[in-house]
This record gives structure tokens, C-alpha cells and sequence, in this order.
């Protein structure tokens, strides 16, 4: 087998999680919004892995609601896309996977990654690539794996195995949410890693792995790139065959159950940003360890996370609090507790003022 | 002298306070935004003195910028005042109602009286109204006294001397935003009331007091009058007389020197709402203590005052915090720290974000 020159990255850009309400939300989800810094994440991703000698350019699987905001944004970063493959419907990461490994052809060697998750050390995360693109050459299904800083209950955890190279190690076994005790352990045991939703394999090895884990997966997603109608750099892949999916991710399909599976472990300064506090914790903040973003003010706060898109918001006297403010919608909630948000949505969902 | 039949009301709307920032600014004073209940602090006002057997219609003092405001909803509250004087620059109390008087004529009663008070009793209120008018018709010049809840420092205070009759008293001293010593034994005495910047009085009295004590009132707001230009109820005074006046209290000019003044003490549940604190202490209030009003939210929340004329505030998991949002700006601060809101205002004059 050929030895791979260029990679293709596979951006996912599907999900339009709630977690950060009500700066996302459906019509304009977390990987659309500068969040850390000037550029989306969704910038930032491609960024990361921008054409060069090392990359060719992107594909991006998205739903159709952001395919006009993704192709500008990626126009404004100087990114632009192979294709933009625009799910008729979400189903997870399994298919949408598929899909970009169909248009990219069996030969491609994928880097497939989220949207919007930080990596503050970008060269760290391009040696571990490096270490693990022997491993992918070969067949084998390559993740990247976070040293787990704390006992997340809301993560995958990764076990290494035996070592199969510099910095590569064969899966021992993948752990989807484990509860507090479980977690607790694997901090402790150090033979861990947090599953950071990074993949790398050569695009025919993840189809095989389908055609025998997951059949009924790549069956739909052959159809439907054959049903696919394209104009320009857009691909719509047709609904019927996707519809009839259960929404299945690719650790649940294939990563939990393939025989070569590999894990290259990497201290990257990986974020999820999976709540304000995980925000807040990126930083920057100021002497008084405010986060302060946009048209926002602490006097005489501390420890706070204040944050406007919309009306300028004045934290006076407080301490701890999380201040998010939009043109529709105010949040406040004490620091360590963010991850309640969805409970403010519920609420708000029963009075009828959220859709 | 002949008995009083009717009590002309003189509304004074020319405060335009920031302590109730976000929601009152320069273009939006306290007295034109519903506060407590569905009318404003302005309708109410009007309204407890609505014309019929005991009054006529009012005359209003008030700004150019808020005629229009103030028009609209006196029309609103079926309130249209005999005369809008627009005052073309603000100098006090004292200047405000001698142009009333003048207006009104010497032999009318005025009943001046702030327009952005709270009285929940007007029972209370038309009693000690009722108490005082002999005296006023007498050209004594009468004060409505609260009696004092709390050692305030912001208000003046009105010592009671000798009984004039039913429930009124001479006025022995004014004191003026005394230190908190001062303010503790007036509290513990019993002989104080609050000022509550309501007089009833002769109009031809009050002018008398001015030529007095406040010439140079007397002679501006005469020249003012002479030169005003009318156009419907609008009444323009002229600028020129007016705009070379210090800026007095009726209570500097007049009050604390005139001999005789009384006090007619009432319980009418009186506040001036000088506060987002004053407000919520006002109620109503729901279970876990909080003072929801406008598109607000409180979940798990308690002890705090929750108000929005904008986006839709939720608070989540906090307690005792005042948080007010508007289209343009949000604030938060602790409960009991509303006094404060000034810094915040300063903050943002600093970065030049708010005039």
C-alpha cells in the first residue's frame, strides 16, 4: 500500500448542541461563534489543518441550515471546502463519516474532527498525526486520546494496549461515559485517555470496517451518495436511504468493536468547551479573574465569565457568576454550575419562549 | 378667605434619576416606565388625584424631551392636564412650582407632588389631605410627613412641633440628608417624619413665601411666564429668566424658612422606590422571594429581583441578585448593593458607551 502524501480533513460540523445557550443555538450552534479568540471554531479547525504539503483541502459534513454561514466563514479563513456535504438529516458521526469517506474514494487518508474543540498546541497535535500516519497506512483505525485532567463522567475513555510504535498504542478497550467511581479510576490508574472524537484511517479501511460492524450504515450512505445531487462544491446526498438510519456514533459502530483500532496519545491543549465553566477555565482572564468577551464590564467582580453579543451587560459587586447575553436571551448562573443549562432551556421551553 | 372646593394637582415630572439604570435613562425617566403594577409611576400618580369632586385637572411641570411621553399617557390614563409647562431648562423644585402657581392663579390650592412615588394607601393619603386643607386654606403651607421606616440618609427630615388641629402640626426644623447618627436618634425619637415632597397649598401663599425668602425666583418665574409661548395646553416658558437661576429645592427656598409651615404625619405606604432595592423590598414578591417582572425567568433562584424590557432574562441556581436587562443594557449586582448602580453607569461613561 501506497504510503499517503496528503491527508484529507473531514470536518463535522452536524451538531448544534445547547450547552453554551443561549450564545448557540440551533440557528447558529457552538463551531459558528468566536468563542476563544477572533476566529469561530469552525475557522480554527480548518485552520488547523489547512492545504498545504501536509493537507488537502477540507471536506465538511454539515446540516443544510448552516451551509450558507459554514462556505462563508470557510471563504473568510481561506478554506474552502472540497465538498460541503449537507446531511438531509443528522445521524450521527458513524454515517456522516461515511458519507465524506464515499466522496472522498477508498484510497484518501481522512482526519475526520469536530468543529468545535480547541487545540491550543497545534504542533504537538501534527507530531502525534505524524506518529500515527504509519499505523493509518497500514489499515489500522487511529484515535487521539486526551490525558484525562479530571474524572469526566461525560467523556469516552480509551485503555491503552500494547505499544505498536513511537507514541502509538493498540486499544485495549473504549468506556462510553463511565460513572463517577469508574472515571475516579482511570485519573488514578494513568492507562487512560479521554477520547477526543479524532480520527485518522484510510477512507477504504473505515468503509470495510462498516461493511462488517455496521453494514446497514454503509449501505445507506452508498445509496444516498449515489441518489446525491451537486451544484458547484455542494453535495446533497439523498434522504431516503439516511432517514431510515438510528443515529449511531463511530465509537459505538466501529471503534468499539474493529480489531485494529490504535490510539496515539497527545497532550495538546484539548478542549471541548463543553460548558462556560470549561470556557472560563480556557481563559484568558483578567488580574481578577474575569473572562470578559464582547460588550462587557465587571466593576468590582471577581472570578466571573461575563460575555455579550448583544445588550452591553455591567457585572457591579459580584463574584463567580457566569453572565451571558445576547439580543435574546440573558443567562445568569453561579460559576461551576453551567452545566445546569439545559434546565434554564427547559424552562423556558415550558413557558413556550424557546423553540 | 373663601373655603377651597378643588385642589389643582401639580405634577412635577423634570427628574430624570439614574439610580433605577438600565430601565430609567436620560430619554426614559423613573416616572414614564410602569415600575410597580401595569401603569406608570406617572398614570398613578395622576390618577390618585383624578379629577372630580376633589380635584381638577392637573397642571404638569416637565421637560421638552418628555412631553410627548407624557402627553400620550396622561391621554392614556384619561388624565389630560390643564397646562403642560415645558421647563426650558430644569433648576429645582422651588422655580417648577412657582411657574405653576403662576399659572394656576393665587387663589388655586396646588397639591405638588413628585411623579414617580409610590402610595399604596390613598385612603390614607385623601385623609391627611383632608386633615391639612383647613390650614392651607388658612395660607399655611403644608408637608406630608412619612414616618420614618429606616435611618435613610438621603431624605429630609421634618421635625413636629405644636398640634394645629386634627392630625397636623407645626413644623419645628428641616433637616436635610442627615448623617446616620443624626438619622438614628430622629428614628428612635418619634418626633421626625420623612419629607416626602408632597405640599398643599395656597398658590397666592406660596408665591408670598417666595417674594420673601427666594426673590429672585419669584421675579424669573414671572418674566418666564410673561414670555411663554402657548400652543394647545403647552405652555413654553421663556428661557432667558430661568436660565440664570441657581437650581433650588421648594425645601431650601421656602420651606426650611418660612414661619408658617405645618406637617400633616400619614401612613400611606410611601416610597419613592430610590432603588432597584427599594423596588423589591415593594413586592410583589413569589414564594422563594423573588420579584419577577417582564419577560424573566427565575429557576432555582431566590431573594431576587429579576426584571427585562428586552431579551429574556433566566436566572439559574442564584440568589439575592438584582438583574435588569433592557434592549441595551443588562446589569447585575447583588441585592442590598443597588445603591451603587452610579459606579456602574461611571464604568461605562469611561469607556464612552453611555451618555
Amino acid at each position: 500500500m501506497s504510503r499517503t502524501t496528503h491527508i484529507t480533513p473531514v470536518i463535522l460540523s452536524g451538531g448544534a448542541g445547547t450547552r453554551l445557550w443561549p450564545l448557540s443555538r440551533g440557528d447558529r450552534p457552538k463551531q459558528l461563534i468566536a468563542l476563544a479568540g477572533n476566529e469561530t471554531m469552525l475557522q480554527a479547525t480548518a485552520r488547523r489543518a489547512a492545504r498545504g504539503e501536509m493537507f488537502a483541502a477540507p471536506l465538511v459534513v454539515a446540516g443544510g441550515d448552516h451551509a450558507d454561514m459554514i462556505e462563508e466563514q470557510l471563504a473568510v479563513a481561506g478554506a474552502a471546502p472540497a465538498a460541503l456535504i449537507v446531511e438531509p438529516c443528522a445521524r450521527g458521526t458513524a454515517p456522516a463519516i461515511a458519507l465524506a469517506a464515499l466522496e472522498a474514494g477508498e484510497q484518501a487518508m481522512l482526519l475526520a474532527m469536530p468543529s468545535d474543540h480547541v487545540i491550543a498546541d497545534e504542533e504537538a497535535f501534527r507530531a502525534a498525526m505524524e506518529a500515527a500516519l504509519p499505523l493509518a497506512d497500514e489499515d489500522w483505525l487511529v484515535t487521539f486520546g486526551v490525558a484525562p485532567e479530571r474524572a469526566e463522567t461525560g467523556y469516552g475513555y480509551i485503555e491503552r494496549g500494547a505499544p505498536l510504535g513511537r507514541g502509538v498504542f493498540q486499544v485495549e478497550r473504549f468506556t462510553e461515559k463511565p460513572d463517577l467511581a469508574t472515571a475516579e479510576a482511570y485519573v488514578a490508574g494513568g492507562r487512560h485517555e479521554w477520547n477526543a472524537g479524532i480520527f485518522l484511517f484510510r477512507a477504504g479501511a473505515y468503509l470495510r470496517a462498516l461493511e462488517e460492524y455496521a453494514p446497514e450504515i454503509l449501505v445507506a450512505a452508498r445509496s444516498a451518495m449515489e441518489a446525491a445531487e451537486r451544484r458547484g462544491a455542494r453535495v446533497a446526498p439523498g434522504r431516503e436511504a439516511l432517514a431510515g438510519l438510528d443515529s449511531r456514533s463511530i465509537d459505538h459502530a466501529v471503534m468499539e468493536k474493529a480489531a485494529r483500532v490504535a490510539v496515539a496519545p497527545v497532550a495538546m491543549g484539548w478542549s471541548d468547551i463543553g460548558s462556560w465553566d470549561a470556557l472560563h477555565a480556557l481563559g484568558p482572564r483578567d488580574a481578577d479573574g474575569n473572562l470578559i468577551a464582547g460588550d462587557a464590564l465587571a466593576v468590582d467582580s471577581r472570578g466571573c465569565l461575563i460575555r455579550s453579543d448583544g445588550p452591553v451587560v455591567v457585572a457591579l459587586g459580584v463574584s463567580d457568576l457566569i453572565i451571558v447575553a445576547t439580543e435574546r436571551a440573558v443567562l445568569v448562573v453561579p460559576r461551576g454550575e453551567s452545566q445546569r443549562v439545559k434546565e434554564a432551556l427547559d424552562a423556558l421551553i415550558a413557558r413556550g419562549k424557546e423553540e
